[in-house]
């Protein structure tokens, strides 16, 4: 049975919308509004019409369709294969403080709440309005916001000292940062850095090495997706040769 | 301040150990005893000696760590790249009931009961009690032993029907249990495959189309660690071709 | 200085042509016509124009500019990453007579072609004739017609026995030809295959066991291009991610 | 039938060698010696004996097997994956003189000369001697010290003028002399690199872009082996990762 605060994803052919329920609010398509009423109370699956009577399939969207599908994106998105990854190697967990920035669509904030919940929170810092304002309004679709605390500003701020257990970078020059990163991390606390280019990867490298950072990875990840087809199984034409290189350390 | 519970990673130059601190308990390695009450009080990144008058440094390992380097192996695990990978695809969330089968070492068990604390539950089954027995006591080191339900059986056993949120199934022949795997998932509910082999796949697909399953997806995640060298930033010689296939489908 | 015989690559903006030079020929372009004695005695680098003021700038090609930008395509080609690879594991050197069907657009036979120099040959058997035809129109750009020999017929026929030095057999169903194919290749002659999906794969394993075939090698070539900006290092975003497996045996 | 000159190649369960026959000569092996007199004549797939009686299978070798199995490496080899790729990139083929440095122990060489054939020749500048004499004995072996030149020499000695059709490089710090190297190409001669590291990657394209080379291309090629098995169809489980970063350029 489908209840108010449920996110629920409307679907036809051609178009699919994520919405979270709330009584009394009215959705609008080009094809016709659809009362919220008129979908709590249903059952996934079932069928909503517009007023002008056009229909569609109520589905019950998972996380990744939300990531992948629900969220709106102003800026590139970190894609699953790197931030599932990301948050496992971080060892992301219940009750930890993470630290965040930029927070770019909410992609990876999501997928971090999603572990560090009930008791932790992510911390995100981010110096385009525009970019942060999107980006809480996703992670609020995805029912995260009580485990995401967000600032406009950027990381050449005064941060929290000795307060993250973790953190993740993805801003373009991050060496830039890495005194105040170091002094806002607890010690051994790891954190995380995505980097498009090679050359990044080694003056980041550089920075974190001279501030005594250790447990170095640098890794790259390749998701190569198949044809599901069982008598003709093969590889797709064409895939994603790059994302960016994730780069690891740990305070000392 | 170290206290009950914790689980720390003690370190010397050769070896580490994971311990879970009770008092009154006493640790044994071959260079001498650690009471666990000398560990409990202190703090991460101070020192312990044995009664042999042997140090180690205390560490506060993270869940990444626990999974790498903490549990005993008694079958190949789920590497971080996969299990991540995985526990995103699926949507693994607060309050999701998950079959997974089977249990292996535990490795992946843990990284999606992390995912659906704190009102979910992995649903274990796995044939081989030693296995079982293993994965428990290595869920119970990561500290996640009230969100996992095992059961010594195999999938060709009745399943709780219309019941689970996800599933994810690491057997031989999965092909064998298709039907029983769908009668126990709720309709939309996601499902996947770890598989060797590409005949593997083919005869996977095969069945889930037979049943009507929906929404395909074969992938494989290549991980490639470079030496984090910055002025002689290059890929590591060599790494880890292939671990499996991974196969998503949905239940229609 | 340029002379009759040289194949030239004419360039503007736009387009690009490769001529084979003949004395008293006229190339015609949609920007006007221009001689093949105009463009005998010029140098590498000169211009010449049409009969409309036109100009091209014509370079010396080198052998993979004819491959990859002179060949007309009426099948899908094999790519250099493949055909130099298929070239030097199947040993292709000077005195060589060897296998191949089909002969697609020509782009492997002309690799093949390069390598049994001066005394060797490729002998293509391909069964349609508008690929054969087109194949011989690209092998004659590229020069090697001489080291070519071509059949209008399919691996179902017979064919010479106890013959070749090495074999290269890029059909769908390579399978049902294996005894054929043994029988036209010396002893412990070399032969590979490309195959696009898995289950082709097993099925020609299968079939080079049952027919005593020995040495089996099967690989994959991923070819990943960079931007090959200085400061700004880093893989292009997307690649090809799968052309075909190559399978390669020995005669026993 | 096995004739004067040939290479042949010795089997047994353990070991193997490489032998180019002349009359009258003795090859000895811990299991005793064996006339090259009596090779000669005898045909492939017959065993010969030692003078103690141990036998070994007499085998033809490919050019394949030559570069694999028969050379002496005294460095670390130019795997078939690249050499291939590079000679055919480069365009290689009859009548070029082609430009390499270092000769590293030869692989490549052969490859590059067994296209330039017959009327080319691949001009080979070493400053080690070690390297060079150990190449010079591997070509020989492969039958092509007819199409190679060697000199004693490194980069930042003269090289002919205008002279090279194309030419590869494979030294620590290519960027010191990419001036000589583009006065010793002709115009529109293509050259390539292989280096390890990216940051040597940047470093060369930084020069090369200064002295105004053109169509740069920067690829890696990654060769993933297969278990040969029909049914159980898979990857390796481990590969190389990592050869070089290979850098393409022409003059302009």
């Amino acid at each position: 049975m489908i209840k108010e605060g449920d996110t629920v994803w409307l679907k036809d052919k051609k178009n699919s919308f994520f919405i979270k329920l709330k009584k009394g609010e009215i959705f609008g398509t080009h094809k016709g509004n659809i009362p919220h009423d008129e979908i709590i109370g249903k059952s996934y699956g079932d069928v909503v019409q517009t007023h002008k009577g056009h229909e569609y399939v109520i589905l019950k969207p998972t996380l990744y369709d939300i990531i992948m599908y629900g969220i709106k994106r102003k800026t590139q998105i970190i894609y699953p294969k790197d931030s599932a990854y990301i948050t496992l190697k971080l060892g992301i967990t219940d009750g930890m403080n993470v630290l965040e920035s930029g927070i770019g669509s909410g992609a990876l904030t999501i997928v971090m709440a999603n572990a560090v919940k009930p008791s932790g929170k992510i911390y995100c810092y981010e110096r385009e309005e525009k970019y942060l304002k999107n980006a809480l309004e996703n992670i609020k679709l995805a029912g995260f916001e009580e485990y995401v605390k967000a600032y406009h500003q950027d990381l050449s701020q005064p941060l929290p000292e000795d307060f993250f257990d973790a953190g993740f970078i993805d801003v373009r020059e991050p060496w830039l940062y890495i005194e105040n990163i170091k002094n806002s991390l607890k010690n051994g606390a790891p954190v995380g850095f995505l980097l498009p280019t090679t050359n990044q990867v080694s003056q980041t490298l550089e920075e974190l090495e001279k501030y005594g950072f250790i447990d170095f990875e640098v890794v790259e990840i390749l998701l190569r997706h198949y044809k599901p087809v069982p008598d003709r199984l093969r590889p797709e034409d064409r895939m994603v040769a790059h994302t960016g290189y994730l780069v690891f350390a740990r305070k000392k």
